[in-house]
């Protein structure tokens, strides 16, 4: 006889199935799909939605769930059986007609924004938002009611369970407090310090082997997945087959190197997932271990001293013809690639202004979903945020302001908070990598990133949803997670870092070849 | 209340929209997907198999179809119901089991066909291929037994509903015995003519550039479909986002360009169903009338004198940097696009061999699901009839012999017959658009082809199946399919049309720029 956790593996592994075709279907429409295949499209992920929703909510699954909950007796399948019962509650609250008409507003909403974005058109994009919000809002609503917190917090729970506003409020607000006297510190050690830019053009083409070469080098398995391009660089696909894109510029590599950096961290991640990959509790954690994956491999390893004297020979053979360039230069790269400049975007944003991005859209999506604000208030929320936080005036130009993302157009609300959240997430497991591996520098210079690479895959890679993020991170790391090591990694680089910099007036007037 | 009509009408919708996903992913797996991907593909196909399967033999739909029936008295909606109900009773006679152990079976079959071929491993192709066999008989007799016929025939109800084993024997019997005198003929007729073989390389960018300007010369609408590379080119996806593929020789461009032709005759036809697509009555009518337009596309339009003429400029332009080149001339364009030349491979056979290799492949697929002949028979039988119908010995040389196509991998036996048919189609057509408008190829010659296409659109395209084959070519040509056409087009091209090329000595022993 079939048991009951049988029963629910079954569900879950036909669930998984049918989510592999939305997930390809999905990186499909990003990367791949002409514009007039978008209506039918949509139509046919909000019908696999719908039907995705209604098999894991089926009044049987719930009965499963209790009767699994009293046959299991092994602690692991005790478990598994609980991340089922958190993916079952997510879902099971909300009526299918929601999940439908959600899935079909974000669609229209964000395919509209591709063209209304480059238009500057906030008016034609308001109209749709406000369907978004107003359908989250009602999701939020219902969520709030059964899990008892407000309904921005429910949603948060979506992303990174166990955090909140209180949470974050507090977080945030000390980030606010100290960054922008920081990023001032910053600017001012760096004002002595001379950049050399790279020299154009670089052919797509040589960009791309380049970062393939990156990537393999990162671990990335290109036997189950691969690369591609689209204008918001993503990681999709399946764990057996990631979907990795990127975007290029041909005037300068730097966005596009390190953007498949971050996405190989993401990739790697998912590829090394436990096995039995259809059950909830093998999925990844959270969006904030997700991107602390991504920013790991971004931040902390690849815009490290010794990371980029790795990679720079990648360079010289892919973009230099072989000749050595002095833009390409291990410290030069380094100075590009810490340099400090607020910017309007935030997938431009330097790292010690990225935060500042972050806590502006958490507080308007906060408001906006708590009721506070409503969607004609964003343009100017935004301004004011922007001349705070970052001391610029982004005025009527929305397609650099608050029509710059993709998330909200996709309906994401309370996703922003998980890439703060990474990047404390990616800080306290690099200190701890070189509290338990003291030379771990010294091995990525040599070329030698297996032993972090295994360290990852074994304290969180292959963990999967076993834990809760506290007790992943304290597993790992040896405390929950905390901003203090951001906070250090972030003083150690662009302070005390920066110091031992010097500045490289001697290379000035010289002409190179480009 | 929704009728039972309108019950239908959603079913058929959602069926619609989740197979759009399957399409997708479909032309992912052949044209995107690295082969570590396969596996979960594969599972996540056949879920997404077993559950369209459900959704349209549930027993609802039955009673649905009985009371639409009784209900409705619009002649359009009892046709809708018609097709409705062909697709379910194709459908329901199927176990689910067996639809799922099928999509598991070929799927497994044709991945590894993929590396088997190229090592020429019939041992290891043959053990997946009786597996394949084995289900897709147990099918076979399963739609035999409920329509009373013999299980070969009952499958080729499924490609090309109306035709049966009696009528394909008495027509390719009249082709076997014409056609190799025939062959011998042309040949003959072409020995003294001197072809200037191209010379390359053709860089695979600017074969693309051409075949994407010939593509939207022949109408393609690059905002609902796109073209990509497979190794065995197909047209794929959905009629709102049609995938187009192809390959690319850097040696020479003639397959790849004219493969491109072919494909858009296939993609014009997809693009330019009914609306309402999701019904039954607006899919394509059969294979038989599918391939009918990619052969007009390919055969009778694209081969033709006056479309040689007209897209020669394109050749130069992308191929030759802007200059003439001999290879280019139309009248040798023409020369190697019409060059008789029995070969191994069906898809590079020219068009006077190419009912050869389907009525080789037509004999032994019939009697391997009548259960005349086994797996292992095949190789041999392969040799004997290539010996016979075309003079060529292909020995043990499999992968060139019976490991070339990937249709019996798939489990899609009763298909070939179709391309035959479809070359019978396309003169048929072709020749009642010149009957109709007697000045059509000056006409194409000149660049109009629309008059072409908006009589196809009007008389095929926009039909879906709403008449039978018959119906349908009896309703466009004035009479039902026949082979009449077909034998004249050939003689006329073949025999004729050679009259009046002049062999071109004075050409030789010249070299020109490549």
């Amino acid at each position: 006889m079939t048991t009951a956790y049988q029963q629910l593996a079954n569900r879950f592994q036909q669930i998984y199935h049918l989510q592999h075709l939305g997930a390809i279907a999905g990186w499909d429409q990003a990367a791949m799909m002409p514009s007039g295949g978008n209506q039918a499209r949509g139509a046919a992920m909000a019908e696999l939605n719908t039907l995705l929703h209604r098999l894991l909510t089926e009044k049987e699954v719930e009965a499963w769930l209790t009767e699994a909950r009293n046959q299991e007796t092994e602690p692991e399948t005790l478990r598994s059986i609980e991340e089922m019962h958190t993916d079952w509650r997510h879902a099971s609250v909300i009526p299918d007609d929601l999940v439908k008409a959600k899935t079909l507003a974000t669609n229209e909403c964000e395919h509209a924004w591709r063209s209304q974005r480059p238009e500057n058109d906030w008016t034609g994009f308001a109209a749709n938002l406000k369907e978004v919000v107003n359908l989250t809002r009602q999701e939020a609503n219902i969520r709030a009611e059964h899990a008892n917190v407000s309904p921005y917090n429910a949603l948060l729970e979506l992303y990174e369970p166990g955090v909140n506003t209180r949470e974050l409020d507090q977080l945030f607000g000390d980030l606010k407090t100290w960054l922008p006297a920081f990023i001032q510190e910053a600017q001012e050690h760096q004002a002595s310090i001379k950049i050399i830019e790279p020299t154009g053009p670089f052919p797509i083409e040589q960009q791309k082997a380049l970062g393939l070469e990156v990537m393999k080098l990162l671990g990335f398995d290109f036997n189950h997945g691969r690369l591609d391009v689209s204008t918001h660089p993503f990681c999709g696909g399946v764990s057996e087959d990631v979907r990795m894109t990127t975007r290029y510029n041909e005037d300068n590599f730097i966005e596009a190197l390190m953007g498949t950096v971050h996405e190989t961290g993401h990739a790697r991640y998912q590829q090394n997932l436990p096995a039995n990959r259809a059950l909830p509790v093998s999925s990844y954690r959270s969006m904030g271990i997700h991107e602390g994956q991504s920013l790991f491999f971004e931040m902390q390893l690849g815009r490290s001293p010794a990371f980029l004297s790795l990679i720079q020979p990648l360079i010289i053979k892919h973009l230099c013809h072989g000749k050595q360039q002095p833009y390409a230069a291990p410290d030069n790269l380094e100075k590009i690639y810490t340099r400090v400049c607020p910017g309007f975007i935030r997938v431009d944003a330097d790292e010690i202004t990225y935060p500042a991005h972050v806590i502006l859209r958490y507080e308007i999506e906060r408001d906006l979903i708590e009721g506070n604000i409503e969607v004609d208030d964003i343009p100017e929320l935004w301004q004011q945020k922007m001349k705070t936080y970052l001391g610029l005036n982004v005025a009527d130009d929305h397609r650099n302001g608050c029509m710059q993302d993709i998330h909200w157009p996709m309906g994401s609300f309370g996703y922003f908070p998980s890439y703060t959240l990474g990047a404390m997430v990616a800080a306290q497991l690099f200190a701890a990598q070189k509290k338990a591996m003291p030379d771990i520098e010294d091995q990525i210079q040599n070329g030698n990133l297996s032993p972090g690479f295994d360290w990852l895959k074994q304290n969180i890679w292959s963990q999967g949803r076993r834990y809760s993020t506290r007790e992943l991170m304290t597993r790992a790391t040896g405390e929950p997670l905390n901003a203090d090591y951001f906070k250090a990694h972030l003083k150690q680089r662009y302070l005390t870092q920066y110091k031992r910099i010097q500045p490289t007036f001697m290379l000035e007037n010289i002409t190179f070849e480009g």
